[in-house]
């Protein structure tokens, strides 16, 4: 390959650039800009944005039904460790010209599985070592790592939830020398996604005996962190199927009941994907909520599903609804802390040359960066939120308050609705409520 | 009307009784026989059938698009106690011709609601005399009891959940009277359905002060149920959308992390119903493993969905596969305690004279009949079972039993598996399983 | 009742008019501009909206699993003709606040059912008498009538495709009389959608004789509307289920091959909804590009679904992205000629007051003003239509024009296949082109 | 690699035989008996099974979300013609010890892809001679052959409806080059599936003239096989969506209206596939009717989908219910000519090694062998068929018989159903039918 960089590779990245709402040139931001302060906060402080490694960098575009189209000319095609070496500065300079702060990685994406655990976390090294120097030319940091335990052939029956006990080892094994990397590169936290923590059949299957291995495992995971000095939180990555028939994270109350029931909340936080929630029957906001409410949004995976559609396709964001909601959760929540907006999304596999891969991260953020300012008008606006605190107010004074403060029984309720009859209720005004959110789109 | 019982209106009811699997009359049990001793219990009290109230006696089967069509001819037809009274005696006959042991009911379902409180106390009053009687005169019992939180208007927007608080002091005032009939009647159960306990919109709702809400509820009647001294256990039912767009009890995983989170994991059990867990993607298999896990595996809702379909159709089940699971899950767990198969199914809309409701029952009942014997039969052969044990082999000596004991670490993983490579794993067989289970079908 | 009027019932009714894209006032129209004219016709001719009568005076807003909640003071409550003939006044004030200039009904909508065909008859005439003057009173028209043939029990088991023919026979003495109504008020159209026309069960069903019976039924349809004169488009209705397992027009690609196998294309073109096409697996975008192309868009009834809901929500329309796609297509096609769209939509149940139906109407009315305005924008731009013209090009001289032109063969092309190696091809630019149309939110 | 051979690789192989129910060989037949007659007919020329080449030989068991996992032992890894002509041999012993009469296949799966369309179709031919050497040793037959139009990236936006004239050129060559090797090879059939031909996004397509490109594909097609005397019939294959976002061909209504609109009815029939069925929302009993009802029912695809999950899983077919409904159908409907039951489906993941090829087609073989006996057994008995001729008797006479004759109208109805008033109908009786079922079960 003639191209090693990405900008031999791709000339035009010398366009991109904030150039404002009105600007005709695609590879612009319209939108997006980085140190624009929005409610009191920078947006690259809002937003967090991260590249995600294996869908930039590694995503062939393949498909169950066809080969790879991906033109990645920077890559020489080879798995070798030079090439993931070379791979890296390409990474870099993608995420410099994009403006993006962070990045994440398994440890398969960014360095070449060996033919024995030795050899790759000696591939790993090598990698590593680059990345920190990448890290250290560029400022860009670690978001989050993880160990992928879903793709090797050894995993087909899970990984922490596998019936083979060598195969439990051999994941113990893979997440410790993440982590250590992990740490090393001063990543902000660490994910666990189980994508074969589940089942194929349950008629070959012990779910409570593989629940059970699963806690073990994260305990000893956090036994490890501990160890070694590791600060950064722990996330899991709520998914109810795919690739498993069903997957035991399956969503973020099935994480947080398993996390509760194992003495490991104080350890995790939820890594919460779009398209996964969708995929479990949720909106992205309903699951945020659900994590916000039990003090454990971590970070999000920021992509899009297809709701016609029934697996997960990854999409890049671009509905402005859906990043208002996300933007108006994280403002009211306080926002990230230790984590971000990782764009766990990948080009269409007709979207194959080198520009869609900004067309569309450019795309992201951007509709990310509309989410934020509508989010923003919305709060000082004011009125949606007065409608809410009206809409509960029963409960801040009087038998309302009584039932909050925890202080009112059966018998007090009872007598209290044979004395005063039957209630008053108005409307939900929901119509009228989505109308106002239009008015800020 | 003329016909005021069941056998007036249905002549036909005297050709029910089980008469083997070679008969052609389509009133006749061929596989239930109340007795019957399979896996050394009798067949009654494997399932502890019980008829739904609601649907066997008071559903008119209209739809969202069309007016009921049921002809039920021991109804006058008007709202009366007098005719709620008359029909406990044809739902009892109803069951005895059936041999069906139990009855679960609504408050709103047996006795009519009234203009005040007071007066749909007193009507329900009436109508639990009449009930009793019929128990006494005939053995029957109830399984279990339940409030109707989601028809009446009122609770349009929730009921525990509602943003109201006189709301919820009307709901806690029905729920406190149905706790007192069910326990009057020996109700051997209590059921929580929260169908409008939940949101039909994120733009007007406060999640967490909602489900703060519904744990304080559930906690008043927690104290209100030792006051009176029933003994029952709660039961609290998942579903994940329908009527509300969602329902925090969505499944069984949120049921578990609700209750918790809010210390009520001792007082309540699952109510599980096989097309609630299809709509929340989940087989009902799953979701009884996940119960049974944790102990909290109380009682089921036995009827049956289309996967094709979004909504609860809660039609009889009849698939002899899904039986065959379901009673496998149960003759490993050791059985229904205070819970049962209560028939939570409804004729389809266009099966609206008397006898479908025979079918339906008869249908439903030899199907589990089946399964059940089909299960004895599995477990008996024993080489689902064996396979299954050997699959987790690697966790009963060595290293597996030190991860299961909890002595491992990650460090002593890595060591084995640098000093082990790679692991060698069977094949998961899920075809060959099927098929042995084919052979038992 | 007091309030016979809408104005009496719902006096805030004076504050809704245009007052621009500022205003704070939610009675307002913010986007809809009746005589404004975009892309050289004025909003109301792109438009021509319809009130469906059945949702915004009928609907009572129970569901399956609760009582109607809708305050509704201009009803006496009666199902009286008297009551019917007053409800059209309150119905045509209602268009006339909002600035809509159809109606839409089916029979038993706007008058009671009788207890036999010859009373129902009658009170229909009664009421169209009443219809009648109120248009001409207001200069409102009727978009177009159809007869409902699944609320009434005798339609449990179909209409035109009932396995008794007696029930088909009052289907088509039902049906006659609405075609007659509707030309006698000058209905631009008539519309059949086949609720019942399908199946529960495929046990029970002879599918080919049914809808050979549904085809001998509108071809009489055909025959009793040019006896009468009756110049409007029929129009058939795609849905796939509810409440029918199976519906036989189950989508617009299943309804055109239907018509082609019957003679009836010239005869009937496609009634749209939003809500039926995602429920069939379909984008609205898809279902009208299929009809387009087919020559078959008639009317569409305009409302939006759930995706993650599994039943017809009939919510009001309000995404942009959805009405720009909508106006993209009518643009380009010519727009509306004898339909229109018609909202087919209700309010939640939550959202029981007047006031929401204003809010509600104001809101789809504004969401379609805005996606006309941006799809004309769009178009004016001149990009979007650019790129996929130029992504067709090579099908406009050479070898693709001769495939165009039918007279190439496979011989021929494997010649220039295997002269001409590996085709050269672009990307699809998904990404980029979404982003292109944020641009136009 | 040592074992050449399918004997070698897996000396077991010699268990396979019909050793009926009682057996507990889990390589045995227990139900399919080839030369057993079942209703008239031996049971291998009612099923006329196929083995798909593509999964039982090619597929590798990667998914989305790892690499491959198959053990094939024949195969030695490489892509040359030498293996794929080993790989044949395998193939044949593989049918021969299944007993399985017919083969399917793709172009690409048989033969593999070469620089230029020249070596790929020198490569087809070299594989070709191997295969007709191996029929004619064997006696085994071709079911169909098809060309593999999805998997190379060339084809990522289509191929006969791809943007790009020279991307449809090299289609239709492929196409014809497969036709001839199907024409060669006696293949009793030839399948067009398009798995590309549909939509990634429609901002970036034009649906009218690609469906428009489509036809004229067809038609070329329909002359060459003339052109070389090619009798079979040709197979369109429905599938909704997977891998495109939508797939033209989305279901069987689908493929009838486009073969209506374009004039290909009468040269092509449709080939039906269990998870395709499902995927569209349909179940596969209804495909097959509306198939069956159109003269179009000219093949299948066996496999079943998991309907909880929203991709295509192509399980291996072991509900007795689905085949039951099947073999019905196929009873009723006169069996297969040209067509059969094509095993298109793969093993899981997890059962990676040889046997498990074994246990999924011997399991699938015997779940149909259990069908047919079924079917034939409902037949016999009557009573469902008689159930529904009675159903349907008021057509059979009077005002019905007019009805179908088509001499009725809709003023002749009208006048009928005034004199006769409200229609008696009775029940459906759904639930009585479906007990009936499961008495044959």
């Amino acid at each position: 390959m003639a191209a090693h960089t990405m900008s031999e590779a791709f000339p035009d990245i010398q366009k991109i650039q904030y150039e404002g709402p009105k600007s005709k040139n695609p590879l612009s931001f319209k939108h997006y800009n980085a140190d624009e302060v929005i409610a009191g906060k920078k947006m690259r402080d809002h937003f967090r944005f991260g590249v995600a490694y294996w869908h930039a960098m590694r995503n062939t575009l393949a498909d169950p039904f066809g080969a790879g189209t991906a033109q990645r000319p920077w890559d020489d095609g080879t798995n070798s460790v030079a090439n993931a070496q070379r791979r890296v500065w390409a990474c870099f300079e993608f995420m410099d010209k994009l403006g993006v702060d962070y990045y994440c990685f398994h440890d398969r994406d960014v360095a070449p599985e060996g033919e024995t655990l030795a050899e790759s976390n000696a591939n790993l090294d090598a990698v590593a070592d680059e990345l920190e120097k990448a890290q250290k030319a560029t400022g860009k940091k670690l978001l989050w790592g993880t160990a992928c335990l879903f793709a090797h052939p050894r995993y087909n029956q899970g990984a922490a939830t596998s019936p083979n006990a060598s195969v439990y080892a051999y994941a113990a094994a893979q997440v410790k020398k993440a982590i250590e990397v992990t740490h090393r590169l001063g990543g902000e936290g660490y994910t666990f996604w189980g994508g074969r923590e589940g089942y194929a059949s349950l008629w070959n299957t012990d779910m409570k005996r593989e629940l059970d291995h699963l806690a073990k495992f994260l305990h000893m995971a956090v036994a490890y962190k501990k160890e070694i000095g590791f600060k950064g939180p722990f996330y899991i990555e709520p998914k109810p199927r795919e690739p498993s028939t069903h997957q035991y994270d399956s969503d973020a109350a099935a994480c947080l009941n398993f996390l509760r029931e194992h003495g490991l909340m104080e350890h995790f936080k939820l890594n919460l994907e779009t398209n996964h929630a969708t995929l479990a029957g949720h909106t992205m906001w309903h699951e945020m909520e659900v994590a916000v409410a039990a003090g454990a949004l971590g970070s999000v995976d920021a992509n899009t599903g297809d709701e016609l559609i029934g697996w997960d396709t990854d999409q890049f964001p671009t509905d402005i609804y859906m990043t208002t909601q996300m933007m108006l959760v994280m403002l009211k929540s306080g926002g990230f802390t230790t984590g971000g907006l990782n764009f766990d999304a990948k080009v269409r596999r007709e979207s194959f040359e080198p520009v869609d891969l900004f067309h569309a991260h450019i795309g992201g953020m951007d509709a990310f960066a509309r989410g934020l300012k509508i989010a923003a008008a919305i709060i000082e606006d004011g009125r949606l939120d007065a409608f809410k605190k009206a809409r509960y107010s029963t409960f801040d004074q009087g038998i309302g308050a009584k039932i909050e403060a925890g202080t009112a029984s059966f018998a007090e309720l009872e007598a209290y609705t044979l004395e005063n009859g039957e209630p008053m209720i108005g409307s939900g005004r929901q119509e009228m409520l989505e109308n106002l959110v239009n008015d800020f789109i």
